[in-house]
């Protein structure tokens, strides 16, 4: 896999000797040559990492220079030792790429409740300082580096043509699962060489992670650290920080946001669907992310997916205690594009043939439409499987 | 099993026709001699069955004589035909005892979607309405009728010694799980000859229900039919309205509401653990309330421990995600006796001792401590398993 990196950027991936066994790249740097406008979206778990703390309070800021993230260990729930673990690590990097540590933004994810070999993570940041590089290689490194149950890399890039130029986006995610002892927690940095404000960059990842990541859900528990980074350092000259340039620039965060997102649920662990839900009609977004996250988190309906089941009373009888005020005669659904209940009335249609559209496709669509106003949300979700249970159940033995 | 019933009730059950398969118990009348004081507790799902709508009017009133059950089809999602058969229902028992339809109260479990075979049903109940006992026996083939996926009939009887005299207490109910085509709905009768107010039975039942049937959760998914009914005849003359005979009346309603409701949960599809979570120090019982039934519905938490996993990490960060504002440091965890966590830091423990613990014991016990004040709150989960995934996954093949 080649994912250009944006200019002005380089990254770098070594063993620190985090993640149980040996010849596992575990450390990652994603450093700007140039001070970045930098923008963070982290969990709002209250149970949450040190280096959510550490990052949270650099944000938004002008002058990041870029994250480091270590996996095997999440730092989290590791009291005031944690906080100086996270901020040791900035430090190292700051040292070795001559800047501040307040400059560097910290992620971990791995075990939680245990303290960070942290002489380990300083001397493997010093080595993977000295190895930076722009080229696609070293990114895809990168990307696996950080992965703890994902089976791919998850990299996005995408190009912005505008009046001044040519501006790169690239992001990395990893996956939004916890597995224990790890806690596999959602991070994702995006960068650009587009030039934003804080202010501008702020906004647009604040809009691109509220129609994406917080649009997923593989099993509804969130993590302690999940974290969303948007560093812009400008390096191609193109600016994006008003008018039109701002729509657009605004509009591929989100693209690649989106993008990455989707990735996370196509790799959700024992997931043998990847589900789009669509609720519609709504009286606002906030009530139709109601209902649409209240159908992607029951059990009963993830379980009929898995088992290529078109049960329109498990997502309708969902939808009705969601906390939405609604009326059944309001209520239609489609699944795969076929209309299963319509107005509050069951329909009759060919159960065989809905079926096997749901066994053969990985996608499946749920389209919930109500007649209530005109806000809508997509939501994507994964089904609930014997795998998944043996992932989450199983590891210790 | 022989659960005595209080004086003056008798039930019956027969085989209506309407679970699929022949020779299937289907259909249970439950029927008081005199005119009861009557209470309900009901789902609030916002897409509920007929039964349950016509159910909610008549209650609390002074003269129901009894309830009226059948299995196998929900008569939900079925429009005003399903209203109209649920009063047919409620009107042949009337006719069959000889009373006003508006008397009986009615409940449906089963299918849902589908309009029921209300001839086959009032056929069975003229059936049913001959061979009323007052015997243990036909109680037990009641018990049996209702049930769905329970693998057990689930009764209950206490007796309550006054000054006064004897009063009997005898509930019976089926369990909170929905297997489509099934919506396995949790539906609870508890009959009693103690003589109340219906403005008494119905705040005994509303307390007890609080405390017992909304604090259990096998799948977090809410049934479209859920209903708890309470008939009071007075017939052992023993009157219990008010002061401390209410009170202890009061009491023994909350007990048989919290055995029936715990035996839901040990009989929950596919689990192997029966699971008690204890949240307390909570500035209110509503906030604990949120926190018990968030680490409850983590299907991490669950698959933990199936997996006999101590993992204290996955509880923590549910209570993080509840809503409720908390400091790590405010919180102290323990699983089967074992501290694991305390004020906010994670203890060294033994990790194959605690593990054992929670393998040999089909009882696992969550104890999740704050320091925000005095609430607290009783809850009860079932793990979630590869057998439950296949139980709700797999049907349709």
């Amino acid at each position: 896999m080649t994912t250009p990196l944006p200019a002005g950027f380089q990254t770098a991936a070594v063993e620190a000797g985090v993640k149980p066994g040996t010849s596992r790249l575990d450390l990652a740097l994603f450093i700007s040559d140039q001070p970045c406008a930098a923008a963070g979206v982290f969990t709002t778990n209250l149970v949450c990492g040190a280096p959510v703390k550490v990052s949270r309070e650099r944000l938004p800021c002008g002058t990041a220079r870029g994250v480091v993230i270590n996996a095997g260990n999440a730092n989290a729930c590791t009291g005031d030792q944690g906080i100086a673990d996270a901020q040791a690590m900035a430090a190292a990097v700051g040292e070795a790429i001559g800047c501040a540590g307040e400059d560097i933004l910290v992620c971990s994810t791995g075990v939680i409740g245990r303290l960070l070999p942290v002489e380990k993570i300083v001397k493997g940041i010093a080595t993977a300082a000295k190895i930076l590089s722009p080229s696609p290689e070293a990114f895809d490194q990168a990307a696996r580096s950080i992965m703890t149950t994902d089976t791919f890399p998850k990299q996005v890039t995408r190009e912005l043509h505008l009046a001044g130029g040519t501006a790169r986006i690239t992001g990395v995610c990893k996956g939004a699962a916890m597995i224990a002892p790890n806690m596999a927690t959602m991070l994702c940095v995006i960068m650009t060489d587009a030039k934003v404000t804080p202010e501008v960059a702020h906004a647009a990842l604040k809009t691109a992670v509220a129609d994406s990541f917080n649009c997923i859900s593989v099993d509804g528990h969130e993590s302690t650290s999940d974290s969303v980074i948007l560093l812009a350092n400008g390096v191609s000259g193109v600016d994006c920080s008003s008018g039109e340039t701002q729509v657009l620039f605004s509009k591929a965060i989100a693209d690649v946001a989106m993008e990455l997102a989707q990735l996370i649920i196509k790799d959700a662990e024992g997931a043998s669907h990847f589900v789009t839900i669509d609720v519609t009609g709504c009286r606002s977004r906030e009530e139709a992310f109601k209902i649409a996250k209240t159908v992607a988190d029951s059990a009963l309906v993830k379980t009929a997916i898995c088992g290529a089941d078109p049960n329109w009373g498990r997502i309708v009888s969902a939808a009705g205690y969601a906390g939405v005020p609604l009326l059944e005669e309001e209520v239609s659904l489609w699944i795969n594009g076929i209309a299963l209940y319509a107005a509050g009335v069951p329909l009759p249609f060919d159960a065989t043939a809905a079926s096997q559209s749901m066994r053969e496709n990985r996608d499946t669509h749920i389209d919930l439409r109500l007649t209530q106003g005109d806000a809508s949300i997509r939501f994507w979700t994964s089904d609930l499987t014997k795998e998944y249970v043996a992932l989450n159940a199983d590891y210790t033995t």
